[in-house]
């Protein structure tokens, strides 16, 4: 490729338009057949987005959700303080109830709470000024930590590798360049011309809508192969290395993901093939010891059995298993790449030195 | 289920009605929202039945052309067996063209014509009946191998298994009983509880669209997942063994079969569980030395992009690799269960001392 303008053309999945009052989400349902910028300036309207995952992917929700909170307070008439506090209140509820699983989302209304207890002291329009600023860190800041990300996880491949990736760790599901696919980006701006393969990810095909999708909208070379291709393309010698993003890291490197990564991982080992995570430190919890300790999240049949279809797929009344994550033994993980630098195992030992290095 | 019933009742896809001279055959595309038997008894529109799949699976293609090309030469008017002999060649040739990739259709048309050869010295009456013995003959010996088959593969099972099977090498594929599900259906009857999981199988979704349902209609006991669901599966120990069919076998005992089956049975490897592949003789082929001499089809992106879908699931103009087939490793295959027993490494040995066995 080498044409280096690559990361600075890229999509921004979830922007502030701080004079216009509006918040710009790039619509994920719509994709992959239509590219919608929504610009969202009543408070419903970004909770709508929210709850109809119009914008997803844990950090784009809590990027969203800060702007939000933002928005919704810089609308504010109060006249006081206290008026101001009942109403910074009333919008963090709304916005907190448009995901309720989502933990990024709370994480993000949080912190804008710290912050504007914080600034308690200063004048109403410099209290929305630094929510506004709040806001703006927390999308900066998840920019700065997939960047970093990207930089380290790309010191590990080689130019002209074939990479294989699961689901959509991408950039619009963050601020920007994403987790897995951030060392993709930044490695063809240098020219690296990686051959990524895309697993379509069933049942909800984020490889396939989103993944491969991003990718093409960058230039990038893509190929898009069912779940169940992944053995013969190892096999074939198209991949070099795998590279997928986390949902959580457990204190030993047990690693909970979409399900579908922990038969990449074993299949990755069997030929040979080196198997790469890609963890912003947020999702590394040392709290929890090990893969058993997670909770795998059951989800509705239909998105096997009629989602997405003409008709149903499957015979009406069958038993479906659909289990939304599953968890990649550490065994089967080469090396978790952190913003702060490159764990390997044991991962017991080198996790922990991650948060060390945390300035 | 102890239903001693459960074999007697299958349905059986492909069946001849001498009577009212027509081919009764399950219409696999309405499945599995709706069961439909066609009653053919135009050549057309048998000839349509097999080009538009509404029959598939080798043998049930095999057979579906013996018994049309039966009741094609029974419809004939020749007076002579000059002309008997060329109405046969036009019903031949026409059947032929309906799908000139499918082995199974030129192995069984050019059986007929062999009998019909051996028959000429007869009268018209009597070649058509040896026509319809040979048809008949096709369908018979089809459903002992698979029943034989099924027996063999039984007595490596234990009541209250969980099963995995990969795409569908069921009933509805053969003339009765199938490959890979006959156990199933002669260990139920047997009242042997097992728990079927039948990985979807993109992109065709025979799984989810053939397996499950033939499963179902039988009562057994069938779980429906995504082909990225096996690791999690094995692991939290619902799979005992995986029962698969076959395309090829090769001399070293190397397999060709649906697409992600060579991923299963690594991951049944890895986790300790068997990984049975169940083959008719007639799909080893001792002249094909090992799985580098099988060639791999492949097929059209819009399996993967569009099929079955309201509107498209990835990016117009994606590139795709699609391969229907993959070849898995004879390393990673405890056995290979044929009519005349079972098969265990070294499959170069054992494999010919399966037709050595041959009546």
């Amino acid at each position: 490729m080498g044409d280096n303008n690559i990361t600075a053309a890229m999509i921004q999945s979830v922007t502030l338009d701080d004079v216009n009052d509006t918040l710009v989400i790039l619509d994920q349902t719509m994709l992959p057949n239509e590219k919608v910028f929504l610009k969202l300036k009543e408070l419903k309207d970004i909770w709508d987005a929210i709850y109809h995952l119009k914008v997803r992917g844990a950090p784009a929700i809590g990027i969203a959700a800060g702007y939000g909170l933002y928005l919704g307070v810089k609308a504010s008439a109060a006249q006081t303080k206290e008026e101001l506090a009942e109403d910074f209140e009333r919008v963090k509820d709304y916005l907190a109830s448009s995901r309720p699983t989502a933990v990024n989302l709370f994480w993000a209304l949080d912190r804008m709470e710290a912050r504007f207890q914080r600034e308690l002291s200063g004048s109403i329009a410099e209290i929305k000024e630094a929510l506004r600023q709040e806001a703006e860190a927390i999308r900066a800041e998840d920019e700065q930590v997939c960047e970093q990300i990207g930089r380290h996880a790309l010191s590990l491949l080689k130019p002209g590798w074939g990479i294989l990736t699961h689901c959509n760790a991408g950039a619009i599901a963050t601020a920007k360049y994403g987790t897995a696919l951030a060392p993709i980006y930044l490695g063809e701006e240098q020219g690296y011309g990686f051959k990524v393969y895309a697993d379509e990810t069933r049942p909800l095909l984020q490889g396939a809508r989103l993944t491969a999708w991003e990718l093409m909208q960058a230039g990038i070379d893509v190929t898009l192969i069912c779940d169940n291709m992944s053995s013969i393309v190892m096999k074939e010698g198209e991949i070099q290395a795998v590279l997928v993003g986390c949902d959580r890291v457990a204190a030993n490197g047990d690693t909970a993901n979409k399900i579908g990564t922990s038969a990449v991982a074993i299949l990755a080992k069997h030929y040979g093939i080196p198997f790469y995570v890609c963890a912003p430190l947020s999702t590394v919890d040392l709290r929890c010891a090990t893969g058993d300790d997670i909770h795998i999240e059951l989800r509705p049949d239909e998105e096997i059995t009629s989602k997405w279809y003409e008709k149903p797929m499957a015979p009406e009344g069958v038993k479906v298993y659909n289990p939304a994550f599953d968890v990649t033994d550490h065994e089967h993980i080469t090396a978790i790449v952190t913003e702060n630098g490159i764990a390997y195992p044991p991962f017991a030992d080198s996790l922990p030195a991650m948060f060390a290095k945390r300035k």
